[in-house]
């Protein structure tokens, strides 16, 4: 497979995956200034919460070289700030953009006589928070597959693949994991409404790693739960509370119920940054309401009676008690979770 | 709401609703030949079980009388036939057509001074059809209520309404008797993947009503669940075996799976005519496996990877222990169910 999100140092230059134009076309993007990289996050090029987080850090980068070579020594502090300001604006919600320019911030207030020496180390910085992310989603991979190891079937939904990280994935990350043990496993992936990015990006990446799999519409899980079809369930997370209670795109809850009803293991794979420690139980976690006509038009055409009212809820959130393991780069959780911060 | 099948017998026309254009256009077909009616049926213009029942008796009158008007009257029975068999050809599954020829053979095959006198008698057997088909629908509505009368929001999956039936509809019918009993009754509509049939048809049929819905994906249900906005659900049936299992439009299993684990009343609403005596369990009722591309394109445009493999069941079977009731003409039935031929 593919890098889809590589940083060139001689010229300055980061290219990455267009994943609007997937999985039709397979378009990259250079991106040549720090705006381009803000831009590409905020028109959805880029997305996927860990990904958001490693392009903010190659912008940083990026526009801190060009600064370098256009700004006096004295004003290039002041024009960083300003790009960051803009960068935190492009998707406020993903926490991975803040934890990523804090990361970036902390090596620019460094010491130093020359500003050359900080790029090297804002390069090492940027670097190293994208390799940690495959790094983590490595492990995240080897824990899953020590519970779904033995799977000839395993079921997944949403995208949390390579596509939405700095690369591995980490429910993906662990169907690889088991499919490195077991090459005759077959994925059932739910096409995932109304953005489908099942059956668009997880189908592609599956394709990609020579995955055997089938797309489905979302409401034929449980009918393949029920046909014995199903022998593990793993999905990603958008934010774990530290009861374990896990929000992730809608119709999660629906297969953790049907999961549970068929006895099947129910996996969340997902790094610890995606632990939220201010939250007590999944209660507290605010479910985004998105825009109705991603339900009422599919590629500009009118779905639904035009006086229709729809509801469109982005997330649901899966009770910890119907969570078989969380799987983490620390390890393998099971209820009752107790998440503390280190 | 305006009739969506209508037969005039001074110009012997069957008006019909193009269902394939629905929501957007409300265009009505004249069929002025008796092939006109079999190609409306075969190519989708109506659809749902009951209605295609309906249209074949209105199909063969309208045949009839035209053969009497231009064929020797030796000629009339075999001519008949002909068209008989190809309007059996149209639809081999649906079990309504096979029932309503029946019913035309029998009074075609009367004795009689005048083939004008069997074109009353054919008259008057296709207005029983669609008028039963009613007012069937209408006792099912009234059963129906009798269980979901203090709902306040009840969720439907697919199409059972008047659209599918000679009128008021079945499931449907079920949401409009409680309505009429409560008119702050709220609606939770499936979009119903991959022909959107809830989206397009149950909506439209709604709005005509002037009941209030949300269109939502098939996988918001279970969460809605969870947050207590479901008090009860209704779906119809396309074949219930004598054990009371009930194969339904792909979904309604997962759907009774999640009605159980948050004890919500889940109701069947058919005619006694989807009883299926032949069959004893669910387990018999072959599953129609469809087209890949109604899932791997929408409106000719491509979602899946090319390469991507999809998976189209068309029904699922509903357990008898999961359905809170099956509710016919003849009243409402209850756990365990026994049905036998009278």
């Amino acid at each position: 497979m593919f890098e889809h999100i590589v940083y060139d140092l001689e010229r300055n230059m980061l290219t990455v995956l267009d994943q609007r134009k997937l999985p039709g076309e397979e378009i990259f993007l250079e991106c040549h200034t720090g705006l381009e990289v803000a831009t590409a996050i905020e028109n959805l090029t880029v997305r996927g919460a860990p990904l958001i987080g490693v392009s903010a850090a190659y912008g940083i980068l990026l526009e801190w070289i060009n600064l370098c070579r256009s700004y006096p020594p004295n004003e290039i502090r002041k024009e960083i700030k300003k790009y960051i300001l803009h960068l935190s604006r492009t998707r406020p919600t993903a926490v991975n953009l803040f934890w990523a320019i804090d990361q970036m911030e902390n090596v620019m207030e460094r010491e130093c006589a020359q500003f050359d020496e900080l790029a090297s180390e804002l390069y090492r910085k940027a670097v190293e928070i994208h390799e940690s992310d495959i790094r983590n989603n490595e492990l995240i991979g080897t824990y899953g597959a020590s519970i779904l190891g033995e799977c000839r079937n395993i079921l997944t939904h949403c995208n949390a693949g390579a596509l939405a990280t700095g690369g591995f994935g980490t429910a993906v990350g662990v169907i690889r994991s088991v499919h490195s043990l077991n090459p005759g496993l077959h994925v059932w992936v739910d096409e995932t409404r109304p953005v489908l990015q099942g059956a668009r990006l997880t189908a592609y990446e599956l394709g990609k790693l020579n995955i055997s799999h089938h797309v489905i519409c979302d409401n034929m899980a449980g009918y393949l739960m029920s046909q014995r079809k199903v022998d593990g369930i793993v999905i990603g997370a958008d934010r774990i509370t530290s009861n374990g209670d896990a929000a992730n795109k809608i119709g999660s809850y629906s297969l953790s119920v049907l999961a549970r009803y068929h006895n099947i293991p129910f996996v969340v794979a997902a790094p610890r940054s995606t632990i939220d420690y201010s939250m007590a139980s999944g209660a507290q976690i605010p479910i985004e309401q998105r825009d109705p006509t991603e339900i009422k038009e599919i590629g500009n055409r009118q779905i639904t009676p035009r006086d229709s009212e729809v509801y469109n809820p982005a997330f649901d959130v899966v009770p910890a008690e119907l969570i078989t393991a969380i799987v983490t780069e620390q390890g393998v959780f099971r209820f009752p979770y107790s998440f503390k911060e280190v």
